[in-house]
């Protein structure tokens, strides 16, 4: 695993929450992307070489509403960048891990993601992430 | 700030996690610490220009230990690096943000650190951190 990529904070008024991290940091995101797939809505903030993604739900159905509504605003996941996702996600298969899918699957932020089950490694959602290259021929 | 300084994680068996996180990263932490003022015994783990940091309660009085009890092992906080904590501390008061000490307090790792309210964050413990530097004369 090559970096911290981002760090996803689930959140319950996007627009609130996003000038609250402008006001933090002392600057403002750099993208806003729906992923329907995951029924949120993102705010992305640059840190160093990391991100911070603000997670609002779209639908009741989403993972950021039951995670709010369980245990309120705060730390959702830690995603950690990966060179080849496909590889690492059969290491820690081998490793005792408990994978939430079998195949990696399109994220936000142009990825291929994969999480890790919080059971297996202290309480802690880890998403494996791979930036998605453009093959040019 | 400067970067993601580290991300800290509320853990109930030090040893045990520990182990996990050896597996998860595929490399051993670089330093163990005890951290007296806070009651905790941490290890560190490095990830790009960031750092993993487990903590242990050594005591039931410890932050540590009142956080596992109310919502069980997990992400405890975020630190940011900032090169000047008593500015930036001054600038987040000002932004409206709840800080916890009036002060700079010296922390693990050899930084001087204030944490920011979560209540003020969205649900998360924000540290910032400095490190104190070895003043040659």
């Amino acid at each position: 695993m090559d970096k911290i990529e981002h760090i996803g904070i689930a959140v319950k008024d996007l627009s609130y929450s996003s000038d609250l991290y402008t006001r933090l940091l002392g600057y403002k995101r750099y993208k806003t992307e729906e992923v329907g797939s995951e029924n949120v809505i993102t705010e992305f903030f640059k840190i160093g070489n990391s991100k911070i993604e603000l997670l609002q739900a779209l639908s009741g159905e989403s993972a950021i509403a039951k995670f709010i509504e369980k245990r309120g605003e705060g730390i959702h996941h830690i995603a950690f960048a990966v060179d080849n996702i496909v590889d690492e996600m059969a290491r820690l298969k081998e490793q005792g891990f408990q994978l939430l899918s079998e195949q990696p699957r399109k994220g936000a932020d142009n990825k291929l993601v994969c999480f890790v089950h919080p059971k297996t490694t202290s309480g802690v959602l880890v998403e494996l992430c791979q930036e998605i290259e453009e093959i040019n021929i």
